[in-house]
């Protein structure tokens, strides 16, 4: 299992390698990236700034083990805090399952959670140079 | 747009860069893989044969057509045809939304389509040596 708070580029590639597993038939994915548009303010976005609780490595553990069930074979989540370009990814998940309905029904809720539960707040920097926080 | 019948391993971050857009928050990705392991039949799998009927590529690209609906950024969908170890990649999916419940969604219905309706047949091969055709 990966579940990880990091400051560094995510790789789709190695959390899809991280569970693979010969009894696998599916593995489904999800990526969120910083998009250039956010409806609730005025001027394009350039980047978003991203700050993690100091709890949110541990939340992020808890949530990933309690998504590990017995159809699960393999899970890997990763938060990117610090500053993101558009086009970035800030969250990366990979599950696989033997079939593939449930590594649909994982990698979602997964992502809900981390989304609901995480502590990670998120700072949009407009292209004028503002900062506009998102969420609080 | 990509939908295509191939004889080369498959590339999910291949998938995933043609279906990058600066509108786009999310990707959802989905690969199905040759599993060591089919409940129906006795002894272990190690590989599967593909064959594609000739109409599967004008299937597939329909198919990809019809889920390219508006809110929808990209699409990219591959399935693979000739003999695959375990472990190898099927079929790869992406699929890329401003949002990502539609991503979710659009991913999944794509998938579960080109499974139902792509004229694709597989046979599984046993440690034995032996073949089964699967699902005819």
């Amino acid at each position: 299992m990966i579940a990880r708070i990091v400051e560094e580029a995510l790789d789709l590639q190695f959390h899809v390698e991280h569970v693979s597993d010969p009894r696998a038939g599916a593995v489904a994915t999800f990526v969120g990236l910083v998009r250039d548009h956010d409806p609730s303010v005025e001027g394009r976005v350039v980047g978003l700034d991203y700050t993690a609780h100091p709890d949110a490595q541990d939340v992020l553990a808890r949530i990933a083990r309690a998504a590990l069930t017995d159809d699960v074979l393999g899970i890997a989540v990763s938060h990117r805090i610090g500053h993101l370009a558009v086009g970035e990814a800030a969250i990366v998940a990979a599950v696989s399952t033997a079939h593939r309905a449930e590594a649909f029904d994982v990698c979602r809720a997964l992502v809900e959670t981390v989304k609901a539960e995480l502590p990670v707040w998120k700072r949009e920097v407009l292209e004028d140079g503002s900062h506009v926080w998102v969420g609080l």
